[in-house]
């Protein structure tokens, strides 16, 4: 299923190989994690009553970065904020290479405490570990600005200007969706300078390796009843759409033999797609999650189909793979039965390999603490895919309840957030115990 | 495919079989047919601009109503409309036995030209052939009103309410779809008297025998190129709508398998009711004709699936079959993978067979004339289920192009309305001249 392997407590290792762990106070981080997400749980922190809601240049967004960069301020870091509303803080001074750690804070419209914010408390915790221990670790606290595309429609989008992937262009044109007003003109009423955003790029450029916790967003940790996941790659993914052109039929006077059905010819590449995902040798998923039937019709044949395609995995030429022989397969189908079959993407996003060493870290910090892990792939995109471009980086999971997310009814448990951190902050002080990595870009 | 077979014109007859055939001047009824097809389309009958749109109680239908009404009583018929709005019209004082001819001249709300109203002018047209020619047939046209349910929602509600098969009850429940208002007020504003609904039943009871004229909304006269079907049964259909609860989990963090993805299970049940309607001996019928996937996001695996099945034949114990191995099927793959499967019924239909001695004569006339035609069942409702209940009775189809019905781009040619009122016309005169048929209800 994509996982390369569970290291359980009991594994035994190379005497020459055990590292001296840092070890924490469990239940203590714990407690301080909860705290902290109650606290940006509270009203002055989410637009809704009913669930999480906050995106760049809202009053609530903003109330949730002044938390952190207060928390982090008594720690005795520097704070700022880039041209575009991305979070800095750091406790060394501008210019020193430093480990980067962190993740978003805003949610989708009707969201959970803990996609995103959790990896933000997370990195906090590290960082108040690192203070109360005298660790001295160089840390870099990283809160890219919407992630969750809720503001402006654009997932990723400050971790995408960090790392220069966009056009100025098309950063103009992006629209609100509460007002339909461009990003541009809401970053400058906000008081940042959006046409510096090629300076967005400078905290990654002395980074000397990067860290995100985040909610699993599946159930495979849930399943494996393992607190923590090291992500070693996280996936290709293409969007598509399909639409089969068939002829809307009486459904009572066409009989079957002579019917152009364009629905089940959809049906039909949604269980093919399916049956070659499962069969791909790498692990790909595929997903139709929109599917819609024209005229829609109880007694009427569908006329047309259009359905969407996700598919992911971590081998891209896989992906590509199982995609082209559902289509053409989908195409040979429909072309025998007098049909017509088009196909458009959506958009395309090659697979991210996570730093080797970085994984390794993790692993070997992880196997020191005894806390039982699994090696994964992320399903999901996060903010380190474009991180990972510039600087050594790799992700931490932790488990959340029946992977749920994106719903006021997400829950991850605070001690595998804890657990987390330990890790995180253990496989640092490897790093920088060793050779510097920021050769990598 | 549930023709029984093709007289072509080179069909051998016994010679004692041979009846004398009444021939008409067929373009001359063609020509005759268009002329009325083409004032019943000029804006005083149609609500839309770009369409056929008229229904119960509008300026419109009353305009097209009265058309037909005038151009009977030109021939010297008797014309009135009964308590719901009914329209009859007859060349034989009320009480004498007559045969009844006629369908629906209502329309969808973005309807075509023929759909009905080619039934009512047939009808017509066969009354001014039986004067013209002084054949003497006892006659009566019926328009039953409110048979696309464009008004009130309810298909064949005039011809229901002349078979009784309605409750007082549901009558006064049932609201206009334009206002809300009650079919029983907008009866009453337009002058009717839908407290004497139970008179309705009066003129199928001295009815002889009954004829329907319609488009055969399908491909098959057309794929076989013959002008005329003779419909022996109509089918039995159910209308049934079924939920697969699954479970909405993030399409990328979630492997193939573990999911519960309630769309591949309804794409299953699609392709599955498709392959068993194939498989029936008696020609069953099943379209998926509507699927919502929910939350229908490409990026999110599908938590719940609903669809809609119409399952249709001339044997209703094979409807059954397919429709209940299906839903079983269903039930046991969902289950198997942990996901529930809901069905519940819309409605339910029996076939309806026709009278055999109606059919006979109708396949007697085409043979004396030499028109090619197809016995066939219809996949469609009609009012004639309704009026078959009391009196002996079958349909005749002419092709419409591409089978493409209930749009403005419906067309079917008035030369073959023309050969099935040639049709009608000697069947009738064959039934006239052998026993009464009233004995059946």
């Amino acid at each position: 299923m994509g996982h390369m392997g569970i290291s359980q407590e009991g594994d035994t290792l190379e005497p020459d190989a055990v590292e001296p762990a840092v070890k924490i106070d469990r239940a203590r981080s714990a407690r301080r994690i909860e705290e902290v997400l109650d606290e940006v749980s509270r009203p002055r922190y989410t637009r809704s009553p009913t669930a999480i809601c906050r995106y760049a240049f809202t009053p609530e967004y903003t109330n949730t970065v002044g938390y952190f960069a207060t928390a982090l301020e008594e720690l005795g870091y520097e704070t700022q904020e880039d041209p575009v509303g991305n979070f800095i803080a750091r406790n060394r001074p501008d210019g020193e290479p430093t480990y980067g750690v962190g993740s978003h804070c805003d949610s989708n419209r009707n969201g959970g405490r803990y996609d995103g914010t959790l990896g933000v408390v997370a990195a906090l915790e590290l960082c108040r570990l690192d203070s109360e221990l005298n660790l001295g670790l160089p840390l870099q606290v990283v809160v890219p600005v919407e992630e969750e595309a809720s503001g402006f429609g654009h997932a990723m989008l400050g971790s995408a200007i960090m790392a220069q992937a966009v056009e100025e262009v098309d950063l103009r044109e992006l629209r609100a969706i509460d007002d339909g007003k461009s990003f541009w003109s809401h970053a400058e009423a906000a008081g940042f300078e959006p046409d510096r955003w090629r300076e967005c790029r400078a905290p990654l450029e002395q980074m000397l390796g990067w860290l995100e916790l985040h909610i699993e967003q599946g159930r495979v940790l849930q399943d494996a009843e393992v607190p923590i996941g090291i992500v070693d790659r996280i996936v290709g993914i293409v969007h598509a759409d399909v639409t089969i052109h068939g002829s809307a039929d009486h459904a009572g006077a066409t009989p079957m033999g002579i019917r152009r059905d364009a629905g089940i010819e959809a049906a039909r590449l949604a269980l093919e797609i399916t049956e070659l995902a499962r069969a791909s040798r790498s692990g790909v998923v595929a997903t139709v999650g929109e599917l819609d039937l024209d005229p829609g019709l109880i007694n009427v044949v569908p006329g047309s189909a259009r359905l969407s395609l996700d598919v992911r995995g971590p081998d891209g030429v896989e992906v590509d793979e199982v995609l082209d022989k559902a289509l053409a397969n989908a195409q040979a189908s429909a072309a025998a039965l007098g049909m017509r079959v088009e196909h458009s993407e959506r958009s395309r996003v090659a697979p991210t390999p996570m730093d080797g060493r970085v994984v390794d870290a993790l692993e070997g910090a992880a196997q020191r603490l005894s806390i039982p892990h699994l090696t994964m792939r992320s399903g999901a995109c996060h903010d380190t895919m474009h991180i990972a471009r510039h600087v050594s980086a790799a992700m931490v999971f932790v488990p959340c309840r029946d992977g749920i997310s994106h719903s006021p009814r997400e829950y991850a448990d605070p001690a595998d957030a804890a657990l987390g951190a330990e890790i995180m902050l253990n496989a640092l002080l490897s790093l920088a115990s060793s050779e510097p990595m920021n050769d990598r870009k």
